[in-house]
């Protein structure tokens, strides 16, 4: 019987590796599974052995406690496996494939799937539409930061490489494709990024950077990334962005200085609800900052992007309004200028095929702009302590050494 | 000599009909104008003599005194007009064309009007993108509820009727082009609004009819209208909407009894910052209720077109954030939804020329929707007043009595 | 154990009602299945009791002997059912939905349907991408001019009406949203019809006829239908449309007398590869009349949206160019003009969801609009020779007598 | 008073540099102006001072003697220019701005160019809608190839450079927005091309490398581009495109080496109606031999962009249905792919604001691409002649020394 050893939350800012089920072709019981959940067949799902993993700003709200995550919670959905198991209605994706499981969880035969919104399914998580691998209020599929994980519906999820010797000899590119590169490239992308743009992405995280990489494949003339965190940004420039440091004070004068004009384009969001204030408010948060300060830089007629998450509900937050995902946003200001904005999970089927063409031909350096690090599975611990603390890194678990170093 | 009798704003619920200047072709000082726009040349223009000019709901925000608008601005932005004298450089609009004027003033020669975003012309207005006739803080170009008025940039701006005669039996539809038709149809657009979608429209003043009325013509399945006042909603319903009455509490219950689920595929705000509460709640104002009402009703994936007005400064608002535009939105919950927002003015000339070939095809009643009803220029006064008691009525003025009773 | 009558082609001219075996769920050999979809499993399909399945004009080419469909090939690819049994993949879809299939056979699981482009799905025919059941080199799918038949991945494919009762009720229309209403509508869609629009069809056959309505409820300002029998167009007139009748010579100058003007906004080609020439010479097949006329009557800067089916090879046509599929095309007048042409069979599921709701609510009447008339199953001989000969009518066969007369 | 040396087509195969009017602020009578358009008063003109103008392969289907030019036509329509005289309806462009100008002439107050259809404006030309400068049948507006031209309607048209040094240090590259970029441009657009795309490109001349260079810019994953000529494509592979040697026969198979598949996303016809046939039949015009062979290559719901030029009449023709524009089209072949196809003059002002910004933010070296090469005026005939035989180079025109070399 194979073990299947997985990063768990425990508790406020500790997680830990445990050894879990190896995977079966049914959803159980366990953390965080939705009772309604509990006891489904997948025989349309198969079991990956997992190649890569990467630790994700998103689960970070989880293990900072700023959710209602249980103990013992799988962490996990930036996930890439090779197929070990298949159920008896799979029928393209075979054993041996290398494939990318976008973190969103989707059917293939809802609505909303049927529209291309699989961030939104309407199957997958009895609470609400949309879910994802190793999330809390998620529905309780099971994470995969992990030697093995289930994914359902297999043949409509997964996303498989041509070729396996070339897919693992770019896998800490193509490990991006799960999440973070589609997802900065929606924020680009809704955000009206095209060839000739001036953009400024506000979050120099890892989906701030897979932003501006993003946008420069889209072809904008000028990529402006602003943080709080010099080391992230010095990564920012590493790729040839402009950069703006947000302890000096508001974004707009530093972009004039850069371009002539104190706005831009476009404006992507790449930071969500635990915004902090720029200048010398930066210590304390303030989840408004970012969308404010982005309607007074996007210029009229513009539109921003906003993958950064927002949620409905933040026990820890500093405010009442905010516990309850209440921001005060100037609107006024953003009517006036004729602003739109897009939110959301990204729908990540939408744009990983595209993006797994321009890895594999050599257009995009997703793993070196995000500066990807493998780290074994023993040592997630510390990759999420040290990606808390600010480390200008994202960290790609390696649970069954595919990646060689 | 002509005269030209004006409806100007005197004081807070105060407008009066003057005596101002026959126009000419320079814009010159007066109240409300731009100092940087006084003397400006426009041998771009044309002079109208007024066919139709229509009292707008954004007047009145003026009109209560919500503004900063200086005493005797002439109002009126919704123009349709005989051409009486044309400027030197104006080469395709004649004299004796029946026109209609978008609301937006726009130069035709900007990034912005070259992209079609003419809400937004750069060359109009000193103060900021965009501008309109007859508005405060829109560069001070005089308004239109007069018996003549200027309009620049003639040859760009204006909208030629094929047919006099037909021009003129149809009037009372074609006056709405100017303004309210396009902008219900922009936030139709805007909200997704296609064939077989179910809409929900807060608001049953004129816009809100005009976006009902849209999205009856972009092959919307099912369009309710809410609004808290029981007159607006029988006129709502006089051409084929459902109705939701506020007064007896949120709408996502009286939308489940229409509907068979709570939720809507597209949702309208023709409504704005002047906002009020929803069921006990409705006397005072609450201006993110709709916003967030409409977070609520509309189905994850969605689309919320806004063009009801929001601004950035709001001397006369409830509280300090409302006084300079912020509002507390439900982010959160529009995030996990993955809702996009489009808000501004609408862009009239997107959509004038096709909704007047509507108009002339009879494919479309937007006189009859909005309960039109010409008055005469001197009884401007009462019409406003009545308008603002709530009249389901749409008040067009006929300063030349070219509308026949 | 249940028989299954269906209609078969026999050979050129010829249909008769025959026996075949009640479905399984696996695809077995039979005349015109490819040899590699032989012995197919199909788990994921279900077998419908058929509520209604329509003649279709392409049928009629098969019939005509101007393909290559072997003998006892079932006809019928416009199918509604009843579910009776479900494949053990089957998760969604229960026993007792009344459910509308779209003729296009797609898997839900390659790059093409992801895309939405279910119209050329990789995974069902060997051949080539897209299939279609009971169709001539489509890979054997068997036809639903049956009592029973099979559909294939039915999570996926099949649209459930919401209630029962209203769809038996309404079924004379939903029965359309298999074929002809979502590809009228797609032709609409495609040749850039909306709000305002002037719009020529050419053909006034079910699917002229479909686009026709179409670009009604699109908001069409004048919808004008072309074609050589006078019977079609009356009933192009029945709901509102202008008409040409291409006996009488080209269509510009009696489109002159309609609009004005000698050219529309927007071209549908509803005819296809069968045309005849226009006037005098309308006798004789001159099969790139319909596309070469088009491009006259359609506005510099128009669309033209091409449902009418042309073919690879046509062993039948005229001369040596038309039966490999060869055309002589204005081209150079189209690239003059700035035209764009979009060809191929309509993807009916990024459609049919939305016209249901248009339907549902009474939005549109398409049953009436195309004059359906259902017939017994028995009654097919008869239905394809008149629909043949020019009726005015599309039949609707009614093979288990959910149809009440 | 200043002379002005210009470009004329003599006679077949002839060009000779000759002695024109300086230009006025009125379209004159001359060599091709439609007598509609004679006396035409331009005072919302400009009048520049040329700084490059470059060599187009559509003016050589005039120098080949294949269109009914008359001699003493002056060419050139790809303008770059310093303005030195304006005219008093002109605005917002100044004496000494630095500005490309489109080669389509639009009004910017018709209903085309209003909806951005610059390409087919209906105020410029008598004959039919769109004109260009210098060019045969698009009345008759005086061509570029000179040291002075007349612009109309210049703040409509023209697109000024933000800083007079910064456009002449790069003016080799900026030169190409007159034309050629965004004409490449719109084609890789047209034909659907995105991140992650694979395309193929046929015609390896300016347009061609253009349209290669805007499909890299755009994130395509592989561009292919073909041709007969091998010094063209070892100008496509400088800037890391694959090719495909027409000679060597037609292109699937080759591409299927390079890419695997014998088939890309999206197909650009960057040839037009001169095309020759491929393989041994290379020799002979072909004229439907690009838009086939596109056929074959685009993949099932692939589009194809069609940049390269086709005429309504061509006597020089080697058939009768190519002298009027007649083509043997595969469109069973198209339709059966569901492939889609855009056709006409690019409009230049949709897309030459964002390709500046491309070149004057280093995104893009188009000058380098195309090999271009500055000239002097007086070498035109030489230009001619060596782009007629061949040449991988773009001829840049440098009537007044702006260029240094």
């Amino acid at each position: 019987m194979t073990g299947n050893r997985a990063v768990a939350y425990k508790s406020p800012g500790v997680v830990e590796v445990i050894d879990i089920d190896y995977p079966s072709f049914e959803l159980k019981d366990g953390p965080g599974v939705n009772p309604a959940n509990v006891g489904r067949k997948v025989p349309h799902g198969v079991i990956l052995k997992t190649v890569t993993t990467n630790i994700c700003g998103s689960d970070q709200h989880m293990v900072r406690g700023r959710t209602t995550a249980p103990a013992n919670l799988v962490l996990g959905h930036e996930i890439t496996g090779e197929v070990v198991e298949t159920g008896p209605d799979v029928e393209f994706i075979k054993v041996g494939d290398i494939v990318s499981v976008p973190f969103n969880i989707s059917c293939g035969r809802c609505r909303n799937c049927k529209e291309r919104k699989t961030g939104i399914c309407l199957n997958v998580n009895p609470d609400r539409p949309g879910s994802a691998y190793g999330y809390v209020d998620m529905g309780g599929w099971v994470g995969g930061q992990a030697e093995y994980v289930l994914v359902p519906y297999a043949d409509w999820n997964l996303l498989k490489f041509p070729d396996r010797d070339q897919a693992l000899e770019k896998i800490m590119d193509l490990t991006m494709l799960s999440d973070i590169f589609p997802t900065g490239f929606h924020g680009a992308v809704t955000a009206g990024v095209g060839v000739g743009s001036t953009v400024y992405v506000a979050g120099a995280g890892p989906v701030g950077l897979a932003a501006a990489v993003s946008a420069q494949l889209l072809g904008a003339a000028v990529v402006i990334v602003g943080d709080l965190n010099e080391d992230r940004l010095a990564q920012a420039r590493s790729f040839g962005c402009e950069t703006v440091n947000l302890t000096k004070g508001e974004p707009q004068d530093q972009i004039e200085q850069i371009l002539g004009v104190p706005e831009v384009d476009a404006g992507v969001d790449a930071v969500g609800f635990e915004a902090r204030g720029h200048g010398k408010d930066a210590s304390s948060e303030a989840p408004a900052t970012v969308l404010n300060s982005l309607m007074t830089v996007t210029a009229a007629g513009g539109a921003m992007g906003i993958p950064g998450l927002y949620v409905t509900g933040d026990p820890g937050a500093a405010d009442a309004a905010a516990q309850t995902g209440n921001l005060s946003l100037r609107l006024g200001l953003g009517w006036a200028k004729s602003l739109s904005f897009t939110t959301g999970q990204c729908p990540v089927m939408k744009y990983n095929r595209q993006l797994m063409m321009a890895i594999l031909h050599d257009k995009v350096q997703i793993a070196k702009a995000v500066n990807a690090k493998a780290i074994s599975l023993e040592d997630a611990p510390r990759g999420y302590a040290e990606f808390d603390a600010g480390a200008a890194t994202k960290y790609v678990l390696n649970p069954n050494e595919y990646v060689k170093s």
